[in-house]
C-alpha cells in the first residue's frame, strides 16, 4: 500500500547539474507528502521507484550514449541528499543503486563495464545487493563455464523494488572472492519480505535466500581468464558507500527541520508562563535560539559534505590508475570525518525537533519520528566509535586505515 | 489487548519503605516482559490497573486506618521509579494517580480529606484528571447546591482505566475556579480514546468530554460555603507534579540501560575491524566506555533526584499551615532542576543504546526505541528551557517562580 | 620584550593565492616558535609587525598599482586563519587590519579610497580602530572646515603597533556619526597600555585617549559637502568582521590541534592501567578517539568558514552599488552562523586538547592553555546566544537582522 | 608572598558535622579574598597551611583524645568541598592531607596507627607524600634496623608547606614495597620547589629529591618482623583518593558559580540589541538559561558525590577486617563514576561562567580563570576515559577495577 499520487510525467531531462538537483527537489517534495504514511504502511518501494525511473533520477550517472545523464558524481551526492531530505528511505535506495551501478568500473573489466552501463542505463534499471560482510558469505561453485550461488544474506537494501541484484561469494575451496550482477527477477532469488525496523522502512533491506543462481564467468567481476586484475581502485567501494550516507543523513536532517519550522510557524503555540510573553511561538527566545543552533550545525555539516563530496567526486572520476594507497586512504579519512560529523548532527536534530515544536507534535498523526527513526537506524550500519579512531590515528601517526568493508 | 498473563497473587503488604519498593520491583519486572507488545497493541491499561491493585501499590499512600499502606511520599516517588523502569506509561499512570490522591490534601478541607482518603482507600480506586491547563477551562454553572460541569479537556491520563476523575472548571460569569473529584464511569464522561502518540502510550491520555456533570458543592474542594480557604500549601501541586515526573523520567532511563546492558551481553557482535579484536562486545573498548559514560551520568541524576525526593517529601508531610512562600519556592527551583536533569539524561540514553547495541538492535522485535519514545513524549510536557530559566534566575537574583501550573 | 629571532627576509612577492597562504604558513610557524614566551612577555607587537609587513601580508588587499598583491578577501581570510594558527593575537590583529583597510571603500567616497589605499599600501602601515561602540562615543566638535575628535575608548586593537588609526564619533548636538582616519603618532593619541586579559595578549587591545584630534571635512568618511551618502554596502562592516573572526577562531583550534598532536606524538606516555597496554600513547584507543573527534568538529568548521568566506568574498567584491538588504541580512545570517560554530569548536579543542596530552602538559613550560585563552577572551566580543537567536529567528520567519554593531 | 590578612583567631572548636563545615566555610571565604592574587604569587602556601591549622581543621579526623575533632570522612569529603569552594589549591592540599594522614590505617598495624595519629594531631601536622606511582620507584636499602630511601619523586603536593611526607619506595633486589611517614624538615628532604603549572599553583607540587633518609624499621608501615600483613583494606588508598578529588572539583566549580553570578549581578551589563532589550544582565533570557542549566548540573553532581561520600565514609568507618573485594570494587566503581560527573561539570562551569560574565571578565584584575584552570589541571590526575570503561565493564559484567594507584 503507497499512497503516492502524483502523475507527475517529466517530458524532458534537465541538462545541467542544477537541473537535475532541481528534479530531485521536485520529486523530494512528492515523496514528503506521504512519507509519514508511506513509511507506516511499509512494504516493498514499487511506486516510489517508478518515480525515480520517470523523473529520470535513476540513470543519472548512466552515460549519455544509453540514455543517462552522465552526470558526475557530485550530481548525485547532492540528489541523493535531496532524495532524502523528502524521504530517507528513498534517498537511501538512490545512492546504493548508484553505488551498484558503479560498481562495475570500480572492479569490473573494461568490456564489463560497457556492458553493464549500457543494460542498466537503457533499461532504466534499479540495482540491489546481496553482499552484507558480516554475514556468511555465500558459496560459489565452479562448473567450469559458469559459477552457481548458494546461500543466504541479511540487509539486503532495495529487495524486490530492484531489476539487478549484485552477489558476492567465496568459491568453495578457494579464497577467492567473485561479484557478479543478475537479474533480480528468477526463482533462485528469493525475499523474505522481513524488513521490519525502526528506521528507514522503505528500503526493504531484508533477507534474501539465493539458491542456485548461475552466473558465466564472463560476468565474475574483474576476473579474465577466471584471475582477477587487482587495482587499487578496486577498494574505493567503501569510502563511496560511506560519504553516500553522509549525504543521506545530511538530507534527513534538513527535512527534519523543514518540518520542525514549518510546524512552529503553524501550529506551535507561545508558552504562557514564564516571562517571555510573546504573540507568536516563532518569536519565543528558546525557540529561536534552538532553531538557531540546530541550522547552524546543519550547516556546517552539508558545508564539509559538500567539500568532501568534491574530493570524492574528483578520484571516482579520475583514470582508475591512477589511484594510489595514500590518495585512497586520505580520501577515506575525510570521508568517515564527513560520516561522523553528518550522523552526529542529524541525531541531535532529530531528536531536538521536538522541544522546538511542542508536546502536541508528538501525535502519531504529526509522524515527527520518522526522522530520528531513519537516523538513529542507519548510522548505527557501522559503529561510529571506529570512525573516530581511524581518523584520530590518521591525524596523529599518518596511518591510513586498512581497507576494509567499512573503511 | 494485553498480553500480562502473571497470575500473581500479592497475600501480604509489605511493612517497610524498602518492602513496598521490592514490591513495585516484582510489578515491574512482569510489566517489562511485554512493556514493547502492550505499547503497540495500544488501549487502555485495564490490566495493567489491576496489577498496580493487586500488588496493593495503588494505596501505597492512603491512611492504613482504611487498608492503605501509609507510605510518606519519599517511598511513593521510588515506586513510580521502579515501575516505570519496567513500563513508563505505567509509571506515569501510577504517579499521576498518586497526585490526584494527594491533591485533596493540598486544597480540600479536613473533612473532604478524610472522606476522599477513605473512598479512594478502602476501593483501591485509580485517579485520573481532566484539567489540562492549556485548554479552555471547563465552564461552570452553580445551580445553587449544585455545579455543573461541561467541556472537553485533553491530555486526560489514566482515562477509561481510572475509576475517579478530578474536574477542574470556572463558575461562569465569575473568576472562581473549582476542583471536584466524580466517578469517572458516568454518562456524563466520555472518553474519545484518541490518544495516539509518539510514547507513553498506555497512559490512555486521550481526550474527555464533560457533559452536564454534577457535583455538589461540598465536594467543591476547600470551599466552605461557597468560600475558598486559601494557604500556600494549595499552590504545591505543581512541584509535586514535577518531581514525580523526574522520578519516572530516571526510571525509564534505567530501564533503556538494563535492557541495552542485558542486549550487548547476550546478543551484540563484536566488531571485527579497527584494532579492538575482542571475542566478546562486553570487552570492547567503546562499548564499555559508553556505558560507563551513560552509567555515570544516569546514577548522578538518580542521587539528584533523590535528594530532591527528600526535599519534596519533608514538605508534603509537614504541616500545610507552616509552608511560606519562600519554602515553597525553593523547593519548586530544586524540583525544576531535578526534572531538568531527568530529562536530558534520560533524552541522552534513550538515544545512545542503540550505539551501545548494534545496527541488528533496530529491530522491531527488539522495540528498544519505547524508551526514547516514552521520555521523548513526556518531557515536551512543559518546555525544559522555562525551567533553566527559573532555576537560573533564583541563583541570580533569588526570585521564587511564580506558582502557576507549571511551577 | 619579543623573542622572534628570524631575520627572513622575503625578496619577492608570490603571485598566487595559494603563494600568499604558503607565505602565510611560513610566518606562522615562525611565530609558533616563542608565541608563549611572546605572549607571557605582553606589550605591544611591534617585532610581529615588522614580520607582517616584512612578508607582504600587510599590503595583501592593497592596490597592486600602489605595490599591494590586490588579492581578495577570499586570500585575506586564509591568511588570517594561517597567522592564527601560530599566534591568535597577530592572527586577530592582522586581521582587524584588513577591515579597517577595506573599511573605506565600505563608507567613503571614490576619492577617498583612492587615497587612503595608496597611502596605506605604499607606505605599509598597518591600520587600528578606536571605535568600540558599546563606549560613549567620542564628541566631534565640527570647526568648519575641520573636525576635532575628543574621548576615551577602550578595546583599541592594534594600538601602539599601528600606523594609522580608524576613529569614530558623534558630531555634537547632531546625531551624526563621522569616521575618519588618522595618524595614530600624534600627541593627541594616547594609549594606556592597559591591555592585561586572560587572551590575544599580544593585540594591545586597550584604553586609547583622543585628545583634540584633528581631522579635515574631506576626510570625512563618505561625506560630500557635509552630507553622508547613503549605501546599504556601508552597513556590511560588521558581517565582515564576524567572518574574520570565525576565521582565527578555526585558525587557533588548529593550532591548538597541532601543537598537541605532535606532544602526543613525542611526549604523551601511555597509560599503563585499565588494559589497553599500549607500548606508544598514539596507539591508545582514546587518544585516537579523541583527536577524531576533535579533528572531524573542526574540518566541518573549517569547511562551513570556507563556504561562506567564498560567499562573503563575492559581495565585498561586487560593484557596491548592488548590495540588497536582502542580501547583506542572507550573508549576515550565514556569517553568524559560521562564528557560533568556530567559536564551539575552537573552545571544545582548546580544553580538550589537555585530556589527550596528560598532566605533563600542564606544565607551564608547555603553556598548552595559550590557545583557550586567545579563544576564551576573543568569542566573548558578542555574545554567542544571540547569534543563535538570528539564525534562528531567520529561519523561522526569514527575518534579517537588523544591522548593527554586531550584526 | 601570600596576602591572607585576615587575623582570625578561633578560640572554641565546633561539636558538631555541620559546625565544622560552617568553619571551613569561614576559611573558605578568606582564601576566597585574595585566591587569584596568591595564584599568581605562586611559592608554597605556608599561610594558607596556618589557616588550616588555627582553624582546627588539620585535625578534623583526629582522635579527640590527642586533641582532633574526630569527625568521620564524611565531614572531611565536605570540609575538603568548602575550603575548595575558596580556594582549590587549598582544598587539594588538605584533602589530600587527610588521606596521608588516614594511610596509615589504612597499611599501618595498630601500634604505629596510635603513635602516627597521636604525633599528628597533637602536634597539629600537615602530611604531604613523594609517591607518584608514575616516577621510577624511591630505592631502599635495608641496613638492618633501618630503611635507607633515595631518589626523586615529582608531583610531591604539599611539599615545604608540610610536617611529614610519606615515603614510599621499593627495598633494592626484592619486589617489596615499604611505605614510612618521616619528618619533612630533614636535610635529606630537598624540594625543588619547582611547581610551575597552569593551576592547583598554590599546592607546592614540585619535585623532591630523597637523599639518604633513614627510616627504622618500626616505622615500616603495615609490618612486623619485616614481614607485610595484607588485607583489603590497604587497597582502599585509592578510591579513597578520588573521591576526594570529585569533592574538590565540586568545591572549585561551585566557587566559579559563585564568583560569576555576583559578577553578572554587580557588573555585566545587558546585551542592548537583539530585542531582549532587558534593564538588568541578571534578566535577560540567556543569562538566566545559562545559569540555570549550569546550576541544575552541579546540583546533580553535588547529590551524586554526597551519595557516594555516604557510602565510602560507612567503608573507611568500619572494621577494617571486614572489607571484601566485593565491597571495595564496587565502592571504587561508584567513586569512579561519580569522579567522571564532578569533573566533567566543572570543566563545563571553568569554561561557561565566561558566557555569563561577558568580555570585561576576561580582565586580568577579575582573574574568572583560575576555576578552569584549577579543575583543568587536576582532573588530568589520571585518564578520566579509562575510569569510563571502569564503569561500564561493571555495568557489563560485574568486573571490578583490579586495584591499582589509580582505582
Amino acid at each position: 500500500m503507497t499512497v503516492i499520487t502524483e502523475e507527475k510525467i517529466w517530458s524532458d531531462a534537465p541538462a545541467t547539474a542544477d537541473g537535475w538537483i532541481a528534479r530531485a527537489r521536485e520529486v523530494s517534495v512528492i515523496l514528503a507528502r506521504d512519507a509519514v504514511e508511506r513509511d507506516r504502511a511499509g512494504g516493498a518501494p514499487f511506486e516510489e521507484v517508478r518515480l525515480l525511473k520517470d523523473s529520470g533520477l535513476v540513470t543519472l550517472l548512466g552515460p549519455a550514449e544509453f540514455g543517462g545523464a552522465g552526470q558526475p558524481w557530485e550530481t548525485a551526492y547532492r540528489v541523493v541528499r535531496e532524495i532524502a531530505r523528502g524521504d530517507g528511505s528513498i534517498g537511501q535506495l538512490l545512492g546504493y543503486h548508484y553505488l551498484w551501478a558503479w560498481a562495475v568500473r570500480l572492479v569490473g573489466t573494461a568490456p564489463q563495464i560497457g556492458a553493464v552501463e549500457e543494460l542498466y542505463t537503457s533499461n532504466r534499471f534499479l540495482f540491489g545487493g546481496a553482499v552484507n560482510p558480516r554475514d556468511t558469505d555465500l558459496t560459489i561453485v565452479d562448473r567450469g563455464d559458469t559459477l552457481v550461488y548458494n546461500g543466504v544474506k541479511s540487509f539486503s537494501t532495495g529487495g524486490r523494488a530492484t531489476d539487478l541484484t549484485v552477489l558476492e561469494g567465496i568459491i568453495e575451496g578457494t579464497a577467492t572472492h567473485v561479484f557478479a550482477i543478475v537479474p533480480t527477477a528468477q526463482d533462485g532469488i528469493v525475499f523474505r519480505g522481513d524488513w521490519d525496523n525502526l528506521g528507514q522502512r522503505l528500503t526493504d533491506s531484508g533477507t534474501v535466500e539465493i539458491n542456485d543462481v548461475e552466473v558465466d564467468w564472463s560476468g565474475a567481476a574483474g576476473f579474465v581468464d577466471k584471475e582477477f586484475q587487482p587495482l587499487v581502485y578496486n577498494t574505493l567501494n567503501f569510502p563511496a558507500l560511506e560519504i553516500v550516507f553522509a549525504n543521506f543523513y545530511v538530507g534527513i536532517a534538513r527535512g527534519a527541520l523543514d518540518t520542525a519550522a514549518e510546524y512552529t510557524r503553524t501550529r506551535t503555540r507561545p508558552w504562557p508562563y514564564g516571562g517571555d510573553d510573546k504573540e507568536l511561538a516563532t518569536d519565543e527566545w528558546y525557540l529561536r535560539e534552538g532553531y538557531g543552533d540546530l541550522q547552524s550545525k546543519l550547516w556546517a555539516a552539508e558545508a564539509f559534505v559538500d567539500q568532501v563530496n568534491g574530493e570524492a567526486n574528483a578520484v571516482l572520476h579520475d583514470a582508475r590508475e591512477n589511484l594510489t594507497e595514500q590518495a585512497r586512504g586520505d580520501l577515506a579519512v575525510r570521508i568517515a570525518a564527513a560520516k561522523i560529523r553528518a550522523a552526529d548532527v542529524a541525531l541531535e536534530i532529530g531528536t531536538k525537533v521536538f522541544e522546538l515544536t511542542g508536546a502536541r507534535a508528538t501525535s502519531n498523526t504529526v509522524g515527527l519520528d520518522i526522522f530520528w527513526r531513519n537516523v538513529r537506524t542507519h548510522t548505527l550500519h557501522d559503529p561510529i566509535a571506529y570512525k573516530r579512531r581511524e581518523v584520530g590515528g590518521h591525524l596523529l601517526t599518518g596511518e591510513l586505515p586498512e581497507p576494509t568493508w567499512y573503511t
